[in-house]
């Protein structure tokens, strides 16, 4: 039997090519490989597990505020997804359609859903009548697609999973209360178990989705400086509701239109962990959404009790984390750099050495310090060196954001700050006109993120035309 | 404010019209609705926790059997369809075509999967390259499009929700072991999970998955005598890893082909826990997948303190399961109903009364039975009476499908028992022809069911021809 000597690849360092670097951790951290199915992605187990536990923990969030899962679908004859006229003209052109049954032509085309909403009404009008059926807060785990033509896992794909809420509320008020309610729990999911941080705001008018009224998101910043919008709720007010003629029976006992909002978040969610705490070594992961949390790694492990004693730790381990032991023919080495490039949280080495000394040796992968722990308080210490990871890159995250943020009071000053500090986000005061925003785009390459819920006072003039200015915006360029 | 007088409407019973009674159900339990999109469904919430629950167990059992899982894309280019050719014959029919992107004409039209094993034999050319990668334990959960001409609710529609398990092992043998395995696994979740008793055996020839060397089944009997097959599990055999070129170098260092497995199992389990379970009354849940276990009712709710103690309860009872209180303002005769169409295994009522005797009234939903419990120990009571449904519910059908098994030795025979006693599985022996199973099913109509692996002697003659009998098989009309 030869002796196997897979090594782990070197992956190109993010200084030298982020694009190619984004790629090469996609594919050397084993989260997805390529298929002949153009613009299409298969995600292997380590990356599924990853989506696995956001999945988890999201539904969750979702149960305890209320909401039900279930499902739609996946098909929208062409006639209702036309029923709503913003909402066609936006997503018709990255449509896939559907033709033929078997060897038969269909009477009418049938989309792919690139998003449930016509769906969702055409089933709200069949099952609401009285206020006593509402609110209806419904979610829904699926997959679309929309017909981009450049792809890039993760990020922009031709299918992507999703989760899509959609409710049906008796008052604008309600509705608009769930919009912000679900852009909460967004913000608190990636910046809690991703440790993500994220800018709470509002789309401009030329930047809502296709039929709302209101769109909310949250952005974040990439380690190169770039934005990536990383969930969104909109509320439609009872726009829908009128195209789909929903109408219910109030308390007045008087027909009226409900009012509607949808939100959703995506694997994008993975690219996003990707980019805002991977390194030069690979994937670093937030112990929270870690399919491996510890490994361990026995040192020397032909001698005699280290197996023994590796795997009665892992067995503690797992007690109160998700342990693995990898107890290969590989080298310590090879191990160490694999589970980096893995981004696994903790790495717990014990050899013959560590055993006589009733200790083990405990990495954390962020900062890669060493420190030397007690067999005897083994499950505390990796508790807080999880926490200790989880804290570490939130905390190198917000730094990053921080220096990446600069003030701008005209378009010079734009250009200056890009020029001379790299991508990231401008905070400049803004009129509210959509021309504007256009000009900031052609002249800078900067277009508008979000008009953040907090607001700062930068001045009282647009950084474009001069005039007065209504609103303070982030400008970033993004994914 | 207009009092709502909603009634649970009554349903068709199934001696009258079973297929009408299956349908009532679905809609008056709220399991499903259906949409414009033909042939296709919408999951309700309480239909779609039903599924949840399935997925949460049986996950649970193939990662405990080492599997995980991963996701495919949803699309298959025509020319990969086509790779193996007994499995394209087998789902062109059938298959929805995607032909335009956008507005743009596609060059390769692209099937919406009706099954993967297309995507993973490609994938698996991908990773798999040495005997070290083997055995591949893959699972995916996802939709899968079947362009059926008759549909119905969970038993047959055009999208369904499934696991589809994908395996890739050095040898025949671990392939087949893992076939079986899988067989294994599926047998005890419906057995123990669903209370359905089922068949295990093999498909024969002509009922095979197409491109399957062998196909295992379980075969479950409904209420109405009718045969279901609840999941099956495929052996390839090295057939897709030579159509694909699959090949990976074995310990000797030579070039192999692997050998596969696939094995699935659908929301079509909805339909066949309706069907074993169901009375006139409605649904009847397994209490392991039931989305509220016990269903607690305030019985004369504007008397001072009966809430409070039903909350109370309800809280308590929050503990040991899935718990609900419905204090709405309908009356508890409404409520009764209602959550017995909805299939609640156990219902406990409290009133003034039993408030007064530290009581209340624990109804189990199978058999209506009424008992009064203390409520000093009534947690443990209500895990007792989960229990009781669950084995009562198993007896039951297990009963049926005894008293609907019938043994023929001759076609007169089958024509006869079917007459006499209604629909049922025919157990007889068979020569082996696939003409033989052409005749019964033509002159009887009742198809081959399985090979059971539990053979009986019945004589030694085929049930139709009269010549030597090779084994004996299950036959049934069919779902």
């Amino acid at each position: 039997m030869a002796q196997q000597k897979k090594m782990v690849d070197a992956i190109t360092s993010m200084d030298e090519d982020f694009a190619k670097w984004y790629t090469d951790v996609c594919k050397k951290a084993e989260l997805i490989e390529y298929t002949s199915v153009k613009g299409c992605m298969v995600i292997r187990p380590y990356g599924y597990a990853i989506w696995e536990n956001i999945q988890r923990i999201l539904d969750g969030m979702f149960k305890e505020t209320g909401h039900e899962n279930v499902c739609m679908p996946m098909f929208i004859p062409e006639s209702l997804l036309q029923k709503e006229k913003d909402h066609v003209e936006g997503f018709a052109p990255e449509c896939a359609w559907v033709t033929y049954g078997g060897s038969e032509k269909l009477e009418e085309r049938l989309c792919v859903r690139p998003t449930s909403e016509t769906l969702f009404c055409e089933h709200f009008k069949n099952v609401v009548h009285s206020h006593r059926d509402l609110p209806k807060l419904y979610n829904q785990w699926v997959s679309v697609v929309r017909w981009e033509k450049t792809t890039r896992p993760f990020l922009r794909s031709r299918e992507f999973l999703w989760q899509e809420g959609h409710t049906l509320h008796a008052t604008a008020e309600e509705a608009i209360e769930e919009t912000e309610r679900m852009l909460g729990v967004y913000t608190e999911f990636c910046q809690k178990y991703l440790a993500i941080p994220v800018i709470q705001g509002q789309k401009t008018e030329s930047d809502k989705f296709a039929g709302a009224e209101r769109t909310y998101c949250i952005e974040a910043l990439m380690h190169d400086g770039k934005a990536l919008q990383a969930g969104t709720s909109h509320y439609f007010g009872d726009g829908f509701a009128r195209a789909f003629d929903i109408q219910f029976l109030n308390k007045e006992n008087k027909l009226t239109y409900p009012h509607q909002t949808s939100w959703g978040m995506t694997t994008r969610l993975i690219g996003a962990i990707i980019m805002t705490h991977g390194d030069d070594n690979g994937l670093v992961l937030p112990p929270d959404v870690a399919p491996i949390q510890a490994i361990v790694i026995p040192v020397a492990q032909h001698k005699e009790g280290v197996l023994d004693k590796a795997n009665e730790l892992c067995e503690r381990l797992k007690k109160v984390c998700r342990a693995k032991i990898d107890d290969s023919e590989q080298s310590p080495g090879w191990k160490f750099a694999e589970y980096e490039m893995k981004g696994v949280p903790v790495r717990v080495e014990i050899g013959p050495k560590d055993i006589e000394n009733n200790q083990c040796v405990v990495v954390t992968r962020h900062n890669r310090e060493k420190t030397f722990v007690s067999l005897d308080n083994i499950e505390e210490v990796i508790l807080e060196k999880l926490a200790e990871v989880r804290d570490g890159i939130y905390n190198a995250a917000l730094e990053n954001r921080e220096r990446r943020t600069y003030i701008a009071k005209n378009l010079d000053d734009i250009t200056k700050a890009l020029e001379e500090n790299g991508d990231g986000f401008i905070k400049a005061m803004w009129c509210g006109s959509e021309e504007c925003e256009d000009k900031v785009k052609e002249l800078t390459g900067v277009g508008s993120r979000c008009i953040p819920f907090e607001q700062e006072t930068l001045g009282d003039k647009c950084v474009c035309c001069g005039k007065e200015a209504k609103t303070m915006l982030y400008w970033g360029k993004a994914y």
